[in-house]
């Protein structure tokens, strides 16, 4: 039977999110179904609402940061049961026959994943679905390969937002093999930023913070950053030239990076997070002077979703979140522009009116 | 004794090379003595000559391709003898002591390597040359550790190119695994593209050749390029997208690179070889949604060059060139800024003018 479900929409990009109602499907075999508990805002959210990579659908319901209970499962789900504690981030299915499926990078499908949110539905058809609709809602149903067991001493509010900024920030620390021994500087403290800090203090690198001020130095320092740099600081930032073999670029914002990958040691290599639509200008010189990258990297597999949850538990690391009612999500999409959050809004989806 | 030396200088940004004569110091007990048979003619040449990038000491001698025979040895000399056949590339010296040039990379030498031309020369004190002067001249006098062996089989004129773009080349071809089964890009078929190609072949790669027009297809066939595609041709593009491991960029003037970025396969890199001063507009998407890679390289240390000149004698390689007197150097920067040079200019020195 198709679930009823309360949400919160987008209905155009210049106007405010405001209650919406939709059908999600009647749970396949294969489908896990999930009353959400708890959903993070992501800035990507914020991009899609305001249709700034100009393809957005409306009316769409934002979020892929998404925790919460299995409520149902299809006949074929072994692995999961009613009353699981489940997450659910930035895909929902993927072509699952490509290179990059089949060895568990489903976000690099080759045809392109199913995004939480946006992307065509066909499984939505019976209910006139669309797009896919995301987690500021108070049910979704899942494919049961799409779904993340989160680990019972995580708490499933300040866990949910680990579905994208979590992810995001372990695997490319994973990729570029950080450890204890790395150096590794992450720029700007945020929702990505301070998950880069834990999860690479907790990984056993010397972690370093680049900032504009030092308003979050103390933070920086409670999450495992052993050093605190100020961006316009130029003395500091000569000191530390040549110093990182890793820089976690989480800004979003259009900005110089030039500057910052002269603080790239041999070989060293800045990881561009943020969605940016403007091109960041990228000069040769410091590229080539020390064999210097520049790179992306975008969420990361199930498989290693499902990894990082678990060292997350492990390591008894969470997201710091400020919790939100669901109509106050427009407020705190005008903090979230200011970079007004610690560090990360996260609705609680039972407050969402019945 | 000082060994008086004829040579090509320039004495201005804005005016045209002329005939010019210095001493080159006393060959020391670990120096090497070299009589010039050859000089090749490198863009980077050009920047230094007509400051491009705003730190040129004049009168300058270009030149850091050079091809020529020992004439004479220091005390400590093991490893040549008068006779030998040898060349000398873009360094001439560095520090020794740090991490870099403990591991062969001295391109990457943290106080900075010694340029064969253009550096502050402390060893040059005893004959009144403050920097170091380069190869478009009679004689140079190296020290044993920056004299690489020409094997015989390659003719020193062909050589001489390979101190610089053969090993700017080569060096990002093995940092980057090229061998048999990898696809590569060149982008660019001028004095690096060329050997790019030649090198990435004979390493067992599939190569592609990008390029602005169908002028040197030929050519780009010849030297082994399996494909050829020109950059303007949007349908071409988009079938080529996904594909490369890795693409070598050896445009040296500011371009868009982002279209070629969609031409790399995932956790695909593009080296840029070119110097460039002015930024390159890098977009976060095509980077982030593939995990693709811009890197910058930066010739190759003396072990591996050494090693590229071992390769290219037992692949039967080496440079495509044009020979020119020494008093065609003006004309031949001409040429080589419209591109109009098939595919490196090679100084005959022993028609400098006694």
């Amino acid at each position: 039977m198709p679930i009823a479900t309360r949400a919160f929409a987008a209905t155009a990009s210049d106007k405010p999110l405001t209650p919406y109602s939709f059908e999600r499907r009647d749970p396949g075999p294969d489908d896990v179904a999930i009353q959400i508990k708890y959903a993070g805002v992501c800035h990507s959210d914020l991009h899609i609402v305001k249709n700034d990579l100009g393809n957005t659908t409306y009316p769409i319901v934002p979020g892929h940061e998404i925790a919460g209970v299995v409520t149902a499962v299809g006949q074929n789900v072994t692995r999961f049961k009613v009353g699981d504690r489940v997450g659910v981030g930035c895909m929902v299915d993927s072509c699952r026959q490509c290179k990059p499926c089949q060895e568990g990078e489903e976000q690099y499908c080759v045809p392109g994943m199913t995004q939480t949110y946006g992307s065509p539905d066909p499984k939505g058809a019976g209910v006139d679905q669309k797009i896919t609709q995301g987690g500021y809602s108070s049910a979704i149903v899942v494919d049961q390969d799409f779904v993340l067991r989160i680990p019972d001493s995580l708490p499933l509010d300040a866990a949910a937002p680990l579905l994208c900024a979590g992810i995001t920030t372990y695997s490319p620390l994973k990729t570029w093999g950080v450890g204890p021994g790395s150096k590794v500087a992450v720029v700007g403290l945020g929702g990505l930023g301070h998950m880069a800090v834990k999860l690479a203090a907790a990984m056993g690198a010397e972690v370093t913070v680049l900032s504009t001020s030092n308003r979050k130095r103390a933070d920086a320092e409670r999450m495992g950053a052993r050093h605190f740099l100020i961006n316009s600081d130029k003395e500091a930032m000569k000191a530390a030239a040549e110093t990182f073999d890793l820089i976690i670029n989480t800004v979003s914002a259009t900005h110089e990076i030039s500057g910052h990958l002269q603080l790239l040691a041999k070989d060293g290599t800045m990881v561009m997070l943020g969605l940016t639509t403007e091109g960041l200008p990228v000069f040769a010189m410091p590229l080539l002077w020390r064999r210097r990258r520049v790179a992306g990297s975008l969420i990361g597999g199930i498989r290693e979703t499902q990894e990082m949850l678990d060292f997350c538990a492990e390591h008894g690391i969470a997201c710091d979140i400020e919790m939100i009612a669901p109509e106050q999500i427009n407020e705190a999409y005008a903090r979230m522009e200011k970079s007004d959050v610690r560090y990360r809004f996260v609705i609680d989806i039972d407050k969402l009116a019945a």
